[in-house]
């Protein structure tokens, strides 16, 4: 159950109550330095030496073969295998949706401006190993990839002692299109996609969860010109609740979110103190069943259950914590659309569990955590793109504009930016004489 | 003139032909971290000292006065308050043109997916002082952060030993509706809006350029869960021309972009030799009068010229190097558009100068340096706002997707997430009964 209840907060609280516990991230940056270096200096056998030491295995190619690939197949359950395409079609439906027209605007006669969203040529996905092999999260990055566009979807995630990369993952690869598939794992997989080795290619961009040591190569990729998707922390999840909620449903939703790590957060914004008490009676009942009992017990040591009484005031607590994930379980769940402004994902109403957004209704699962939703959003075609500017200024376009931008640049003292524009003033003067 | 010229490079060679000047970024990071220490004990007290120290000036009051800005209006010609009202019509024509709709999909029946834009509540703009007063700046950043509907818009920058901020800058911003201006300078102002001091409000994401001290505490501001709207380098402008240029423009262009700083670079990349020959004789002609000589003898030491004969070899070149500005000199300039993937803003023919975009026809010039072209687009309205995605699940819905999530769900050993999904159609089971 939650123990931590807080009931009608004042609002000089909010701060303190929506901080997330703080990790100390020095002795993280100097490990991911010093991996980043040996990649850098030695490549492939670096990664080979890398793997073995933290993943018990050494392996002779990094690079998943066609002939792996094809085996997984008959591995992977044909109850799965149509899950997975059924996800597949949803998310594909949602986020081609997504995809930019071009847009071009005739500024004045003469002056036409263009923006036309072009996609990044080589990105990188980075799956977990671990106890959960996240293939849902290869349909999250690859899929929106292949939508925008890009030429090289690069995708590592490390072996196992086998020097396998787990089935489904490599099957739902292969499903979406990613270009190449390397058994390399943690910071060394995203160092190989920075820097390219004889192997692995370099990428522009780098996609995915991961745990701390990740995190920080993913924000240190920055020092070698290479972007990331979203700062990460871990997982988290919000459910406002009022009288109209079910609580065995709300439940559920905390242990779903509870379940992914003992760093997990979830938080309970109640209208009322009865519903937390019912909330709490489910969440033991349905705690003891689960096979990742001791994690879920973990992330609920971390969280809270915040009674405020006030709707306005339930929705600047909620949106100064800036959820990653926000349920919304009331009966009349649209109403409350307008009020959120800060969340990752949102989910309406009470038949609508954030599971639904983890795998299957369409949406990404790759959310900002932390606070961050505050500036950032999840992932969408657009991450995967960028929106380039055009314009095209005929003789008639500068003769209507030079003026005001000769004014501009001369008030700047930049006299060279208005000599640019004075040549081909003067140049189109003597043409008329 | 551009000395270095370099004729058919390999493609081998293009990738240190496209390396920018590296400057060492370890001692900048120390003095940062410090300022922001200094900003988070002492806050609007830090800021006075460090305004008196780095701008010699001892303020008061670090917020500027309505008497101010009134008085200010005097001080601003008619003639640029006209033009700089002209440049705000573009801006604000072409950046309105980029308000992303609402998308809303019906998934399956009883599964809808929706998208949002919702602006950043608060943004903070950074303007440099120095040389040139950017109230072109001010244009850029205010006007697409208003049109995205940002509640408050912070703006700081630096005073000058009177105290006072350029005029221009002050008129431009109360002109575009700034909510509040503070005199703050430096890594102190970048330190001050990501902490929140007595006076200055804390802000969820950072914008602006700046020198490199600006640059390393944006970077820095992210240890305090606040963004930056990109990594910035020295401006940067390559020039793409073949036998249908003006050599007269070329040179202009590559001048004005030369005259920004001696860290600045500009390439000029050309179908034939006589072309980098004629545009140098233009370079020497052009240059001898200008006020900003000097830097811009500086900066073209750092720039190239590359002659290469094949038109698929040259936009390879330059997709390598991803220019933050390109101008395509050339008759027939539109037909290249496909051929760009990398670049921040691109300009179409021989009437089409950068300076057009750096103030006046309607596009921004916020944009990526340094190769981040690859990565990152240029400001744009996203840039100020989050697409934050809802979905609503009806029974029905549920009942229809549910299998799809359980069997995902069990596959990754998530068995909480599976039965998130089990206890709402085990209700539903129940209420049919």
């Amino acid at each position: 159950m939650i123990k931590n209840i807080i009931v009608e907060p004042k609002r000089s609280a909010f701060k303190s109550l929506t901080i997330r516990p703080k990790k100390d991230a020095k002795k993280l940056d100097a490990t991911v330095k010093e991996i980043f270096e040996q990649v850098e200096s030695a490549g492939d056998s670096a990664l080979i030496d890398l793997t073995e030491k933290f993943d018990r295995c050494r392996l002779v190619d990094l690079e998943v073969t066609s002939e792996e690939i094809a085996y997984t197949s008959g591995q992977v359950s044909d109850e799965l295998k149509q899950a997975i395409g059924n996800a597949k079609a949803n998310i594909e439906k949602f986020h081609a949706a997504q995809v930019s027209e071009p847009i071009s605007i005739q500024i004045s006669d003469g002056v036409e401006c263009m923006q036309k969203s072009i996609a990044i040529e080589r990105v990188g996905i980075y799956i977990p190993g671990g106890t959960a092999p996240l293939f849902s999260t290869v349909l999250m990055l690859a899929v929106p990839a292949i939508i925008a566009g890009c030429k090289e979807i690069i995708l590592c995630s490390p072996p196992n002692s086998e020097g396998q990369i787990h089935p489904a993952i490599l099957w739902t690869a292969q499903l979406c299109g990613v270009t190449k598939i390397y058994k390399v794992g943690g910071a060394q997989a995203i160092a190989s996609m920075s820097l390219g080795t004889e192997s692995v290619p370099r990428v522009d961009k780098v996609f995915g969860p991961g745990n701390q040591y990740v995190t920080a190569a993913k924000a240190f990729a920055m020092n070698y010109g290479v972007a990331m998707d979203m700062p990460a922390g871990p997982s988290e999840l919000l459910v406002y609740a009022d009288s109209t909620c079910v609580p065995e449903f709300v439940a559920a939703d905390l242990l779903s979110q509870a379940e992914h790590g003992v760093d997990s957060q979830v938080i309970l914004v109640a209208s009322d103190s009865k519903i937390v008490d019912a909330v709490n009676k489910e969440i033991e009942i349905q705690i003891s069943d689960l096979p990742r009992k001791s994690i879920a017990l973990g992330a609920l040591r971390n969280s809270k259950a915040v009674v405020i009484f006030d709707i306005e005031l339930s929705f600047d607590f909620i949106n100064e914590y800036a959820p990653e994930h926000l349920i919304i379980a009331t009966e009349n769940a649209s109403d409350y659309v307008e009020r959120i402004i800060n969340a990752g994902s949102v989910f309406l109403g009470n038949y609508c569990p954030e599971s639904a957004g983890d795998y299957a209704s369409g949406t990404n699962h790759t959310l900002p955590t932390d606070g961050w939703s505050k500036s950032y959003n999840g992932v969408n075609v657009d991450s995967f793109s960028r929106k380039i500017t055009f314009q095209s200024i005929s003789k008639k376009g500068i003769q209507d504009l030079g003026a005001t931008i000769i004014t501009m640049a001369e008030s700047e003292n930049l006299q060279a930016h208005a000599n640019a524009v004075k040549v081909r003033l003067n140049n189109l003067k003597s043409e008329e004489i």
